[in-house]
């Protein structure tokens, strides 16, 4: 190819990332080669990337996943009985005894396909799950990016829609640009907590209408990068909303084990979906994600997910399944994903250790989300709205007005300008909305809160410092 | 989407996987079940997976693995120093200290693609590699999806086409078919050991440039599945044909670590390029992938590989790194890459254990493709070119007319109806030369020879009597 004119112009149309990774990435360079800066470090916590942070791994799934890789640990005293006996149960679903191998078919390992579709029954009580309804794939950005591809077709108005969540997932614009989609824009309401609105969402469609064909609409509960869990009667209506107007449910529920407002619950599609009856069980596609890189894993380094295709057209699927045939996914992956979603239980010699963890992650990420909300609200030109969910906050920024016409003096966007000046000056690399899809003039950044909490105070204290500075020099 | 109508046109064109590899899970399930079969179990050659067949990994590898998901290990008396030094290493350039977070940059963690640099500067006698050239992915297979979905533009006669060897990788057709491109056969000479043939690359260019646009020439080397290697004189003929027709040049080049043919050696592209002289070393466009999926790693099931991109337009390198910015590539698989190009040296305390296990793998090989070889060449209706490197053999069958008229009859492949037969009497699965894009009435099978000596024996004495049966029935 000799120059850009050559390349695909789907792929010429993804937008380029914002330039705060690797200008972190820069920041971190300069450091190891002894540069001076005003701090030891750069903390990143502008993705959900808990290990990073320092929180610690599920002792149980790295024990389990060590003796997978080198089965002469089988022999080892120092793990506990459950982990070993564990281990040999999935090295006995490898091929060949080797996690080394091709999985036997592209959709996943059937044991690990009917242990998920096992989990998923639990989950939803009783409301049956099928392993033939399970693909698995190397995470849910590659799972989301099958259907988007599935989906892909037509140009201009023709084209598919997707109606997406404002603010949506940070990794989601480009997905939809790289596979020739439309990124269809429904506002999600910032004053009611982030939640979603179905006159906002018939606005979206009508207008989304005129410029393309939506055929999808993307959903986020526990919100990323949003904090809100949405209720049942929301779900309700998405649902009703989805039937009438013949749009795939496209739910993004990697966060599903990590709810924790007061008095909020994690309530998956697909059960409220059957609770409706079969008028609409019967008929309603929907898809849903999940993933290792979730809250309390945290195994975002892996690359594992899942995604349930419910009511989907049989031969549609089975392209959707043709698709994966020529690269079955990573192993490890899905072995990591069996000790996911069939934890150890009562009883067994791991339990106790695997419960504090466990218990541990979660009394972290909900203490350190009220304690940053509260501190951020403390700030001055700062809003947050308060989270119930996610690993994520979402503070709006009322930023000078003087920042403003600086950002478009150097055009570049004022949020991405205000995380450049905090990435340099403090060492703090926080999302910027833009990423996250936003156009309006409402400024907002991103921070993920699942951090070990003196990581969380140190955070709070250089943006603290930064922001009194920000608005002493710009009144 | 409520109807095939609406899937994605690209997706389906997708060519339909033959039904071997669902009739051998059937076989093996009802096997499982307690059926009753004339073999207790199914033995699965048809693609490259060693360790499926039972060939057993690289203990350093797995060593390093073990520790770097369990760092508790790294007090374990039971290995061997240099193996905790390279996994405390490598758990140094993991952010957070863990496998379980994202990688810095999308390409692969900095110090994984400077050492694969490293590597591929040494094994090409000094010509150097550069750490911003190498591109990480969850294996060969998605590295070359990157780049055909980087060139896919067009339809019809303006459609981007790829020159594409007869046979090729299986996996290869759907491949170009999933990313909207033409493939373009060219005809490997099977009476010259499936050499590369110029005169016939000018015919298949001149002919394909009447139905599309031909902008790339993928290449084997060596060759799955024929077991070619390629020697110096042909890859300068196919560097300067590539030249000579601005065509991007795509080199498989997995099974480089193989090869046993009797004065033959493996000559990576990017040094004969580079050899060729400035005229070509800074012009010709070369892509040239390596995987963990290789003979003597064999870790098909990790799923890791990496791409090294020569020459390419920086502006379209950019495209090409923004495609893979929403979702870096696993890390364990890049730890187990950096282990496979960085290999214990003499007088590391695993150096002995090490080379004696590679050798094993290659004696293995070596004597299993000579002796697979000769043994097919003395069945009645099999000729088999011999292999010099790669971990196939791909024989040419002359199928009884009898055998084709009733393929003919039941709508069926004769090489997909032979392996049918094969592996419900026999329980042994192959590649039928259809996968591989053969349509030419010279009907062939695929099969992987790197498997312990008693299986390929066992693999070897069942094909043997199927077809002398075969013989019996149909004269």
């Amino acid at each position: 190819m000799s120059s850009v004119r050559e390349v695909n112009p789907t792929v010429r149309r993804i937008r380029a990332p914002t330039s705060l990774q690797s200008l972190a990435a820069r920041i971190t360079e300069e450091i190891k080669q002894g540069g001076q800066k005003p701090f030891r470090q750069v903390i990143d916590v502008s993705s959900g990337d808990p290990h990073r942070a320092g929180m610690a791994p599920i002792s149980f799934a790295r024990q389990v996943l060590a003796v997978c890789f080198y089965p002469e640990l089988l022999k080892d005293e120092r793990f506990p009985l459950d982990v070993k006996q564990r281990a040999q149960q999935l090295l006995g679903v490898c091929r060949g005894g080797s996690v080394g191998s091709y999985s036997l078919t592209s959709c996943g390992i059937p044991y690990v396909l009917k242990s998920v579709a096992e989990f998923i029954t639990g989950r939803d009580g009783g409301v049956r799950s099928h392993p033939e309804d399970i693909i698995i794939s190397n995470g849910s950005q590659k799972s989301l990016k099958m259907i988007l591809h599935l989906m892909a077709s037509g140009e201009g108005k023709t084209q598919t829609g997707v109606l997406t969540p404002m603010p949506c997932p940070h990794t989601l614009p480009a997905l939809l640009d790289d596979n020739g989609l439309t990124l269809v824009p429904y506002q999600l309401m910032e004053d009611r907590g982030w939640a979603v609105d179905l006159d906002e969402l018939h606005r979206a469609l009508k207008n989304a209408r005129e410029l393309c064909e939506p055929r999808a609409i993307y959903i986020s509960n526990p919100g990323n990068p949003t904090g809100h869990v949405q209720d049942r009667k929301t779900i309700e209506e998405v649902i009703r909303f989805a039937a009438t107007e013949s749009l795939v449910l496209l739910a993004d529920e990697v966060y599903q084990d990590s709810v924790y407002g007061l008095e909020k619950e994690f309530n998956s599609y697909k059960r409220v979906l059957f609770d409706m009856g079969k008028e609409y069980s019967e008929t309603v596609e929907l898809i849903s994600f999940h993933s290792l890189s979730n809250a309390l894993m945290g195994e975002c380094g892996l690359r594992g997910g899942y995604q349930e295709v419910i009511n989907m057209d049989p031969a549609v699927k089975t392209h959707l399944k043709d698709m994966q045939a020529p690269s079955s996914p990573a192993v490890i992956q899905q072995l990591a994903l069996e000790v996911m979603v069939n934890a150890p239980a009562p009883g067994d010699p791991s339990y106790e250790t695997y419960s504090q963890e466990i218990l541990h992650s979660q009394r972290t990420l909900s203490q350190n989300a009220q304690r940053a909300c509260e501190f951020l609200n403390d700030l001055p030109g700062m809003n947050c709205q308060p989270a119930m969910g996610g690993i994520f906050l979402y503070p709006c920024l009322n930023l000078p007005p003087k920042v403003l016409n600086e950002a478009k003096m150097l055009g570049v966007e004022p949020d991405v300008l205000y995380c450049q000046r905090l990435l340099e000056e403090e060492g703090v690399c926080l999302g910027a909305g833009c990423e996250n899809g936003q156009e309006d003039p409402n400024y907002h950044i991103r921070l993920c809160v699942l951090a070990p909490p003196a990581t969380l105070e140190e955070i709070l204290a250089r943006l603290s410092s930064f922001q009194l500075r920000l608005l002493d020099t710009f009144p």
